[in-house]
Formats: C-alpha cells, sequence, structure tokens
C-alpha cells in the first residue's frame, strides 16, 4: 500500500502559502490531511484544498503533532522558532525562507540541479532564493556541459517577492499615479518591509531588494551570490564559479526577469549547443526565436511552472562569453513549486 | 556684438521635440528666431517659444533659407532627406536620430565626453543614442582615469523611448490591467513601430528595443555597443574597450535605468576613487548613500538635465571589476538636451 503523508502549510494564507495550496492539489504526493497553519491574525480564515474546506490555524509548536511534512513560507523568524519543533516531532521540512539556507547540515535544494543533496538532510530543506532558482535552472545545464567561470547578472525582480502586499501597493500606486496624484502616500512596504524609506515602484526602478549591507551589496544580491556557490559547488564561499548580481525591483506584479552573462571553460561551446544544452534540461523551455519575435515575457510566464530562457547570444568579443535573458514565476518556480517538487523528490527518494 | 541664430526645430511637435524647444529656451545659445517644422500631419499646430507663439510649419527643402542651426528630432528618414537640404543652404545641423550617427565624418558628441570632435563637422553632428549617452556620462571619467577594458550592460529603458504615443500607450494598457480588462488591445506600437508583433508593455518586461538583427542583438543593442567605441576610441569597431549589451523595455514612462558592469585596466582602482572620479565629472550627481537608502530612481531623474549614479561596489572576485546603477532622463541627457548642449558648445566654440 502506498504510504500518505500529512502535511501542514505554515504561512498558508500569504501570496506563496497559497500557490503551495494550489501546487500540492496538483502533485504526485499521496496526501493523507492537510493542515493550515499561520499567525494569530490569519486564524480561523477558511481556505480549500481540493474540495475540502479547511480552517487556518493558529501556528504552536504542537501542531506539527502527527505531521510528516511541512511545507514553510511565513517568514524567516517563524521558519528559525518553529521547524526545529516540527523536526523533533519526527516531520520533514522544506523552508522557502532564508532561514536556514546556508547552514551547512541542511541542503539547499533546486531538484533539476542537486537532488543528491537531499540524501544528507537532518529534517530542514531549504528552498533557495527565487532569483536564485530561475539562474540555476537556465545555467545548470551550461555547466554540466560546458564548465562555468564566471556569471555578471541583474535582475528584473516582481513585486509578488515582497508578497502579496507588495502586489496591491504597486496596483494602487499606479492607480494614484494614473489619476495624476502622488504615489508616496501609498508606499508602505517596498523596497523592503525592514527598512527605514518606502519608495514607489509603479512606473519607477528600485535597485534595493532586502537591505543595503556594509559591502555594498543588498541581502538580495548577497543571496544570489553565496546560494549559487552553494548549489552547484557544496561550498558557499567558492571562487570557482565567480558571480556578481545587481537586483532591481520593477513595477511587475508576478514573474522575475534575468539578464545573465555567463562565460564557459569550453571556449569553443557554440550558441546553438548551449541554447539545445539549455532546452534539453528539464524544466526549461527555450523562447528564442528573434524572427518571430519570441522572447520571455512575464505575462506569459505568470503561472506556468517551467523557466522559459531566450535572447541567448554570445558577446562576439570575448570567445566563451554569452547573454540570455531567463524569466520564471517568482511565486512558483521560485518558490511554491520548487518547494512542493522538493518534496515530490523526497517522497520519490524514499526519503521521508 | 553678439551673433544671434535663426533656428529651425524639426520634429517639434514630438516627445523630444517640445522639450528642445524648452531646453532651447533654458540655453545660453543668442536666438534671433524660431522656426518649428514638422511633417504636414502636424502643420497648423501652435506652440510656443518663451512668450511667442509659433505655428508648425510643414518641412520643404526651402524651409532652412536663412537657418543657421537646426536641431532635428523627427525620425531617421527624415533627417536623412532633409539635413543635407539645410547643410547646402548653410546652416550646421544637430540631429537626434541615428541616420548619421556612424558616417565617418560626422561626429557623434557627448559635450562633457568629446566635444573636441566638434572641430571635425561638415555641417551635421549626431546625437547618440539615450542609452549610450547616460553610460558614456557615468564611464568617460572612469576610463580617462583607471582606462576602462570591458562594459557588460543591461538596460531598464523607458517607454518614452518609443516617443510619446508609446507612453500614451503603456499608460492605457496599466489602466486596462487595473480593470481587469485585457491589456493586448492597446498594444499597437511597442516593442518597436517597425516590428510585425505588439505586446503589452505595462506590468511587463519587453527584451526587444528596436529590430532584433540576424546576429541574435536588437539594434538598441548594437548602437550601444558602436556607439560607445565611435565616442571613447574614435573607431566604431576597435576592441580596445570591449562592449556587449542587453536591452529590455521596462513599464516606465521616462528615465532610462542601467547595471553596469565594468573592468578597468588600473587594477588597484577602489570603489571610492572611481566614486569620487565619477562625481567630479561636469553633469553627473552620484547618489550613493546606501545607510540611508539613497540610489538614483527614475521618478527622480524625470525632468533633470543630470545622469544619476549610485549602487557603486566591487565585483569581490574579480580584481578592477565593478558594478553601478545609472539613471537619467531620457528626453533630456538622453535626447534634447544634450542637442542643444552640443549648440551651445558650437556656438562658444565658434564652429557654427
Amino acid at each position: 500500500m502506498t504510504r500518505e503523508y500529512n502535511v501542514a502549510i505554515l504561512g498558508a494564507t500569504g501570496a506563496v502559502g497559497r500557490r503551495m495550496i494550489e501546487q500540492l492539489e496538483q502533485s504526485s504526493i499521496p496526501v493523507k490531511s492537510v493542515k493550515l497553519l499561520a499567525s494569530a491574525r490569519s486564524a480561523g480564515k477558511k481556505l480549500k484544498f481540493k474540495d475540502q474546506e479547511l480552517i487556518v490555524e493558529e501556528t504552536t509548536p504542537e501542531s506539527f503533532e502527527g505531521i510528516d511534512l511541512v511545507l514553510s513560507s511565513a517568514g524567516g523568524s517563524v521558519s528559525k522558532k518553529f521547524l526545529p519543533e516540527a523536526v523533533k516531532r519526527g516531520a520533514v521540512c522544506v523552508d522557502n525562507t532564508s532561514a536556514f539556507r546556508m547552514d551547512e547540515d541542511v541542503p539547499l535544494v533546486v531538484p533539476e540541479v542537486n537532488s543528491e543533496q537531499l540524501k544528507h538532510h537532518h529534517g530542514i530543506i531549504a528552498n533557495p532564493n527565487c532569483s536564485t532558482i530561475q539562474m540555476m535552472m537556465a545555467l545548470e545545464p551550461v555547466r554540466k556541459k560546458f564548465g562555468l567561470k564566471q556569471i555578471i547578472v541583474s535582475t528584473y525582480q516582481a513585486a509578488s517577492g515582497a508578497g502579496q502586499a507588495a502586489i496591491e501597493e504597486l496596483k494602487k500606486e499606479a492607480q494614484a499615479y494614473l489619476d495624476g496624484k502622488d504615489m508616496q502616500a501609498d508606499a508602505k512596504i517596498l523596497p523592503t518591509k525592514g527598512d527605514k524609506k518606502h519608495y514607489p515602484l509603479a512606473f519607477n526602478l528600485l535597485p534595493q531588494i532586502d537591505v543595503l549591507e556594509d559591502n555594498g551589496y543588498s541581502h538580495e544580491e548577497w543571496k544570489m551570490i553565496h546560494e549559487t556557490k552553494k548549489i552547484m559547488l557544496n561550498d558557499m564561499n567558492s571562487q570557482d564559479i565567480k558571480v556578481t548580481t545587481t537586483c532591481v525591483r520593477v513595477p511587475v506584479p508576478i514573474s522575475h526577469g534575468e539578464s545573465i552573462y555567463f562565460t564557459v571553460e569550453d571556449e569553443n561551446a557554440t550558441t546553438d549547443e548551449i541554447r539545445k544544452a539549455i532546452a534539453n534540461f528539464s524544466g526549461n523551455v527555450v523562447e528564442d526565436d528573434i524572427k518571430n519575435q519570441i522572447y520571455p515575457q512575464p505575462i506569459n510566464a505568470e503561472g506556468k511552472r517551467e523557466t522559459f530562457i531566450g535572447r541567448i547570444r554570445p558577446d562576439y568579443e570575448n570567445k566563451g562569453a554569452f547573454n540570455m535573458w531567463v524569466v520564471s514565476d517568482n511565486l512558483l518556480k521560485g518558490a511554491a513549486w520548487n518547494t512542493v517538487e522538493i518534496a515530490e523528490y523526497l517522497v520519490k527518494m524514499d526519503l521521508i
């Protein structure tokens, strides 16, 4: 008989949490029961899993009694507080926050890239940052076939990376702008909730995602650099692949864009070979037909699990160097889907 | 007695043309008379120069009789047709289209960078592409002091680069989106007027500016590469500075953003020295105070003549390599102001 799992979704009412419910509904995981957990403020809300109406409960350590699998996206401090409690009670946790990503004994996993790492888990598996995941999807087939030397990436990140409230803020500001009103009054969250100043994103660009650190990088930029190394090289400080990043928030609700410049070890690699390697990688869709103006766009990627790659072309002045443009739904492959996909692999690999 | 100039503005009714009028009003050029020229469709419209009401006239070769200075922004084909006629009649033309930019005997000028080139003009001076100009402003002080080896740039370009109608299109689409309606019906110009397919820009990203060429680059990307070499090295095909580009249209009405990665010859150059060199360059404003969340934003740059530079920081894994974020009003320093500024230099340098 197939084993069935008792699943808890922590942070069930957020933009990612709601999508975790949807992705779990569509997954291959045999689900016995679903428990929706959130803060006291959200407790009592009703949400559906398939045809079943569920009432959101306030999270306590005891919430995890009898739970086999936790999918978590309620913020770093919530994960830090509750996931050890869940592990203590025998659950395996897939965490979409940054709480444990850099812990040495916590695998940081994009299933198509490094599912082998799941074998070393001790109860917690971390889901990488959204902007890291889609970059890994596009670059791992390149690394495997041609070797990767350097990555220089500029991101075009959607408001939803800062949650559902940031989408609403963007829309409010946009309406104010179109009505000829001042947008500043609506700027309460972005660029990042925890910081002092807030700026409008609508019809604007904000080169700050997460807090800015003393080294000059934003925390988001720092995460992309070190998560890439941990995923591809199992060492967050390795210089085997050099990475630098500039992260910018753009007035788009859902789906991140990334302009990625990369150099490969095999200097004879051709654009066609690189395009083919990317296209053959599970989870990737190459949209790269310039004659017909086909290239990835956020409005087309929204709601899809895949990572879309286009505008692949050489840097004609540097052998082994290329540019490409990558778009993916930051709430799905960048968050909810990658989390549920990790859980699917845990089940398939008999690691839960 | 100071010489006074008869000035014609070609393409006076467009987004750039209207700003040329404003910039000329505020310039140091002694203006005797202003003639506003446009297509037959726009003839008869009334516009003001200072307190004077002027009627827009249809452009003919005879329009340029008695004109000393032409400021032109009516599209490449119009420039090709009429500017030689104006030169024949003794006028000096500053052209904001791409018509003559790559002609060997036409100087391509950002006054702060290469005003010396004005001395070699034969009646036509070309204004570079908007995205090239602000990159030159940010990088020329770096090149002069530390030597430039490589530029890798990703652009975040405003709708107004495609004209006033593209701004209106963006706003219409945004309102449709906020009203829950389909945006496709409003997509008639972008990504580029001359191409087959049109896509919504509102709440979206379009990695196509101008037409896509067989080499995989868009024409905008090609322009940034070759104009940079012509401006900095006087040779559009030189490899002394290697340049590669990815150009993306973003849902912003006015002001382009650019994420620029660059490497310098002097590997001991520090971030502080680079910041200082950029700040001391006339026309630049450094907005780079991360403790106080100060960095360039399009909504702050709009309406200003300066180029704003921030987020300057090293690539910690490559000596002599840096990232920065540059924003400027694409219709002013990127177009109308740079054009009028060239004319100011022509007057000052006694070249007209």
